[in-house]
């Protein structure tokens, strides 16, 4: 696993380093949950994600379940960037024994949870492994356009001060037979859009929670103080964070795919219905690079790696 | 061979159903080079494309030219649209032994060679596998913008009568060695547009060469003749097709990834420079389902199918 973390993130340093840098063709590359391209005279968000046989989902998980985290992932970064979908394509990379009726029916799965989500499918690509035992993979990228008034929630936009709304329940993701929540992604357009309805500039950040509250709070922080050259760091209160039933704090932080939004906002913004006040954004003192602590048992906690959930 | 192409057909066959029929949506759906798609006011094309370690690479070659070949797959779509290259995202799924290094040289390669094809790289996503020898792949999704005035080459635009061109010479794509020209693939992005700057409406349908020159042209046919109502055929002089050095005829209609352009253009415009034509587009026979076929050895063949290749 931690072999496993360095290299992805080894590869989305370099990504970053190489394609993260904001330009004329994209003013937000990656680093982001989504890329904002132009498009001739448009402007286009765009983003990929992908489930891996063995990574994302265990062998032998029903085919309706994988498209639908397949096609849930991605429409959750729209959601995160406070943007509306659009479409979606697919790459699919089948096992070698897999038969053309459940080829067919992955695929089916795909446009069907697609439709649902109102980001419909409209292109794909397939190839067949030639070595057995060679795993599924299911690539989903997805299309998605900027509101009319133009806002676009960033990771990068938090400032010292915001609060932190937290959109739903954490931890518990994964489940004990690994048929769980994970499985079941339900992307928060609207709740991301109706924050956006309500507090409109005010909302200064957002993500979806993939890698766990901990980490995607801390990613924020990071994201946002390097945007203004001050460093920032996640408060959050222990008591305050809704977690899944029988899901302890711990796992509440670290649980990844929980796909619940988290927001920066204004501090004078009201807190509208649906989001739970989970903390703070803050100046840490001096020397102190934690991006996310969390108040629980009596003192300040590092929730910014995944290490915590191994301490 | 056989198998998995029949698999991806019968894939392609659900996903040209599912999300193939033109909508609000997209008015250009699967089954073409790439999709538009409405994205808020604008209209964008999408198409991605995935190169998988011994389907589209053996194990082995280089990372450089496995990154160019996924790059260039796609970006070719863009050219075979008559499209404008504006971004691409990948997805990598790497083989659990790969080392961080050279997981960062393959980005690196990806990134190098998108911005050298005008498109650049703004966005991904990298998986390790969990098991030892699963194989590498990575997708490449592509967004273009429709030229200015709005010519837009599709696969099903070609009508009888009309002259079908290739823009270079082909077969012989793979190599005894592994490591042939599919994996130099040179996007034809500036002649598909000159052709089209210089005979706007009057390019009727083009494509880019995947699958074999007979097989892609024999689309061509049936994706006009499906469009029209009234059945098409390719008809080629095998005389006048240009081949690659010390490539067979057969070898030039049956070899896949030679990724030039074939165009129908209006019966009564001149052949631009740089291009030549290799036949028309006729009504077949009353019966006659071939796509394609090609005048060679004294009588007409079919070369609509793969199938050729074995015959």
């Amino acid at each position: 696993m931690s072999g496993r973390q360095s290299i992805e993130e080894a590869v989305i340093a370099r990504a970053v380093q190489l394609a993260g840098l904001p330009s004329v063709r994209a003013p937000i590359g990656a680093g982001d949950d989504m890329a904002l391209v132009s498009v001739g005279p448009a402007k286009v968000l765009v983003a990929v994600d992908q489930v891996v046989e063995g990574v994302h989902f265990r062998t032998g998980t029903p085919l309706d379940l994988v498209a639908r985290k397949a096609v849930a992932r991605s429409v959750s970064d729209i959601a995160a960037m406070g943007a509306l979908p659009a479409a979606c394509v697919a790459a699919a990379t089948l096992p070698n024994d897999m038969s053309a009726a459940d080829a067919q029916r992955l695929v089916g799965a795909v446009a069907h949870w697609a439709h649902s989500f109102d980001c419909p499918l409209v292109g794909g690509d397939t190839s067949v492994h030639t070595g057995i035992g060679a795993p599924l993979t299911l690539s989903v990228t997805v299309l998605a356009s900027v509101r009319a008034d133009g806002i676009i929630a960033r990771r990068s936009g938090a400032c010292a001060g915001d609060t932190l709304l937290l959109g739903g329940a954490v931890g518990g993701s994964f489940g004990a037979d690994g048929l769980g929540r994970h499985l079941h992604i339900e992307p928060r357009i609207s709740q991301a859009q109706r924050l956006i309805d309500a507090l409109g500039a005010k909302v200064h950040a957002m993500i979806d929670i993939s890698d766990g509250l901990g980490r995607d709070a801390a990613r924020v922080a990071h994201a946002s103080g390097a945007r203004t050259g001050r460093a920032l760091q996640a408060r959050l209160r222990g008591d305050r964070i809704p977690l899944r039933d029988g899901a302890t704090l711990r796992q509440g932080l670290c649980d990844g795919e929980d796909h619940e939004l988290l927001a920066a906002i204004d501090a004078d913004a009201a807190i509208p219905e649906g989001w739970t006040a989970i903390g703070s954004m803050a100046t840490p003192s001096l020397g102190d690079a934690r991006g996310c602590v969390v108040d629980a048992a009596g003192s300040d906690q590092d929730a910014s790696d995944l290490g915590w959930t191994h301490g």
